[in-house]
């Protein structure tokens, strides 16, 4: 056997634990009686332990050494990711690691207490060494990577995508944002605001509708399974995707839509490369590629015409009640200047996002001080909407991310938003049969689209590879801005 | 930290990662979507391997050559149990296990195939191969642990329980069986036969009621889930048992018995010694033990005039049938010669494990050779109970055990039959409100009896000596033929 030959076996095995570490993770959130949960929690530690001893092995740094580069593109990015999570892993020392899972998980337990009450001096202290602790890791990670700090956090998320990359995106998008709010609202305005049926639409015909459309969008259920859990999620493996949801009995679309939602996150798992399977390079390519096939299925697929055509019939006849397009389209297309990133619509999400990315390379920098943040929070918040919040419950303190130690994760919801309004334009290009499709529910020719573009691609392209050869372009805001404005604005 | 520190601390991982591989297990049976096998039975081979590696760790070795007993009952036996548990997983070369992984696997398959048809000669080679190699690991594991062959694959399932204990019980069954048979045969044929009403018993109904009953029986629910499983088990871990049943909407005294039988194993489980979780010393004390604990519940509490009083009146309401107390005793108190093990009533299930018993000492010691094992079954079956198995599909090809290479197992069902009555004999001694609590389907009482005598001692005994210290005496039939004449003799 070559040294590469047994890198491929251990990184095999290392991926076959991470995936019975998901399953588990899935069970403990969808299944697990709640007496289990200490034991739960150590079986995963043990194999996340296990799993970092194995890919920090002596033998694997030796093998990494003497591998040679494989005369084939696939192999040869595999090798490049191994080496890369082999650092990754090696990098930090012990000490700062567990010092950070210390830190992280006393500042979110704080959290938990502060949000309620909106006490962010609480939590004051805890969110300090989180930051002090993440920007030591980000600085070792960054030397050892050749990138700034904060690219460094970043790219733990999504690979080649820097601050410098998001930076006159995110700008050019704040642009835009001033000028198509008000009108986005100002249209509205002058609308008709028909409403959705008053419940109860009863959570077991949800489910079975849910499961429903997921199958016609294209999830493989031989392969899948959909169940309840308090914070939607997808998980499990490629050959045995898990995603949930929660059913809210008087608002179907909820379900529905983050039912969809996951089923993007499915079909991208499920459509990965077999050939390299439990190989680096067959993994998803990152948090932001990942997000733009989650939203080009809910945003663009699912909230067109075409599709809301189809669905307004089925939950008539699912429920019993006049559901119409009309208040489809007024709840799943409609402006909204809110406080929380959770809630909010398609266009005023990524303002949520960029107060994020600016606030949280100034924490790591330290141009920002964590007792100046709610006061920031506030102003660029004000800055970016035009409305202030009343308190840290709805600014500073409404998201676990930055108290559980995720810094530099943000990016990748609104790249993601902005990837999937690139990939339809130019899907809709590409497959004039596209709409057909979606008044049946059916989106196999957009699935197969990117299943060639993107899914069966793993990792062996980054976020903007992927874009350049799928649409020809490294990501480009004007799409999402064209999207928006069709939506918004016409 | 001394070395048996460091053992305790290591044998904690093994359990975790075992732990995981359960619940991996568990969700395979009663979970996961189809197309998910592949990947699932290699995530539990990568635990099983890693496990194995952990457990001949030459690091273990050291510390268990090394370690001394520590001065308390408890830890000692929990050290004697580590090096025991060691020695097995080291002595075995590692052809003759990979050997032996794959001709079991072989002789699986071709048993599929071979029991439906009838068709033993298909089978029989990959048989032979099975048992010449399940013979050479226990001559190695026999002379590595002091025991005899078959004591040695025996004690895999039961420790400290040999051929030498089992063969004069069985033979003491065998003599009260002749006369005890043929009258309570006689004795059913004076007596009404009451059925029970016409089905269909709706499945969700009768999971609703059998998860009411595992309650009561004293299951809880804060750490356990029952779902659904061809197969019916008990897995898990202590903290978060999984029970599973399946529903025959055509009897609904089938998966009531299964769950109650299932609790009583769940109970065991739930009731181990918390201080020594995840210790060799804390876990079940063997299959016998095991099986004792699930029939105390199925077979003595549950069929007891005091229960059926109970069960009667709730299947009633539940399923709005007239279901009478007769009816339950017909039912679940009749003996009948049948050719299939797992149909058997109480009285003649022991005749099914005698032959078995009988069949596989021979096996493995070369005095029957595999070719002649059809002809050895249907003479010792007929000799046994007086009828003659028609083909071999309804004789020896009848059970995955021995073609799956699991030999020495079957003794514990019957030892685990007859313990239960003579435990349920002392409870009653000890427990004059035993009878009151079954009229409430409250098993209370009896399982704090329990629970102290043998789920809180976890391995901290053997079979033998749990039975002695709760019941005054080692094994002894008596009990059970006692049980069983009060029950279908008077």
């Amino acid at each position: 056997m070559t040294a590469y030959q047994r890198l491929t076996e251990q990184f095999a095995r290392i991926a076959t634990l991470n995936e019975a570490a998901s399953m588990l993770g899935w069970d403990a959130a969808a299944m697990m009686p709640a007496g289990g949960g200490a034991a739960r929690g150590e079986q995963i530690s043990t194999l996340a332990g296990l799993s970092h001893e194995l890919l920090t092995a002596p033998a694997i740094a030796d093998d990494l050494a003497a591998a040679e580069a494989p005369n084939d593109e696939w192999h040869a990015q595999n090798l490049h990711l191994m080496r890369e999570a082999h650092q990754r892993a090696s990098v930090l020392p012990r000490r700062l690691v567990e010092a950070r899972a210390l830190a992280t998980s006393r500042c979110e337990m704080l959290w938990r207490e502060a949000r309620p009450t909106s006490d962010f001096p609480s939590v004051r202290a805890a969110l300090e060494e989180v930051f002090a602790l993440t920007r030591e890791g980000a600085e070792i990670l960054g030397e050892t990577l050749g990138l700034s700090p904060y690219d460094a956090l970043m790219s733990q998320y999504q690979r080649g995508i820097g601050a410098a990359d998001v930076a006159p995106v995110f700008a050019n998008y704040e642009q835009f944002l001033q000028t198509a709010l008000p009108a986005a609202e100002e249209r509205q305005r002058r609308q008709s605001h028909e409403p959705l049926p008053q419940g109860p639409y009863p959570a077991d015909i949800q489910e079975a509708l849910c499961r429903r459309l997921a199958q016609a969008a294209g999830l493989n259920f031989a392969h899948a399974r959909l169940d309840r859990s308090a914070h939607p999620f997808c998980g499990g493996t490629p050959t045995d995707v898990r995603i949930t949801t929660r059913y809210d009995e008087m608002d179907p679309l909820s379900a529905i839509c983050g039912v969809l939602h996951e089923t993007g996150h499915a079909l991208y798992e499920q459509n990965l490369p077999r050939a390299f399977q439990r190989q680096p390079v067959g993994e998803a390519a990152g948090m932001a590629t990942h997000e733009s096939q989650s939203l080009i299925v809910e945003m663009q697929a699912v909230r067109s015409d075409a599709y809301l055509a189809y669905l307004a019939p089925l939950l008539n006849e699912a429920f019993g009640k006049p559901v119409s397009e009309a208040a489809l389209k007024r709840r799943l297309r409609h402006v909204e200047r809110s406080f929380i990133r959770v809630e909010a619509d398609e266009m005023t999400y990524p303002a949520h996002v960029i107060l994020r990315f600016r606030l949280e390379q100034a924490l790591i920098s330290g141009d920002l001080a964590v007792a100046d943040l709610p006061g920031a929070w506030n102003d660029g918040f004000t800055s970016l909407l035009g409305i202030t919040p009343p308190d840290d419950r709805q600014g500073c303190l409404q998201d676990i991310h930055w108290y559980d130690g995720l810094v530099g994760y943000f990016p990748s919801y609104t790249l993601g938003a902005m990837a999937a309004a690139q990939l339809m334009a130019a899907a809709r290009q590409a497959l004039p049969e596209l709409d057909e499709g979606l008044r049946r529910g059916d989106l196999s020719s957009l699935v197969t689209w990117l299943s060639a573009r993107i899914h069966n691609n793993g990792s062996r392209l980054g976020f903007n590879e992927l874009l350049q050869e799928a649409t020809g372009e490294k990501l480009n805001p004007a799409a999402f801005e064209r999207h928006l404005t069709a939506r918004y604005l016409r």
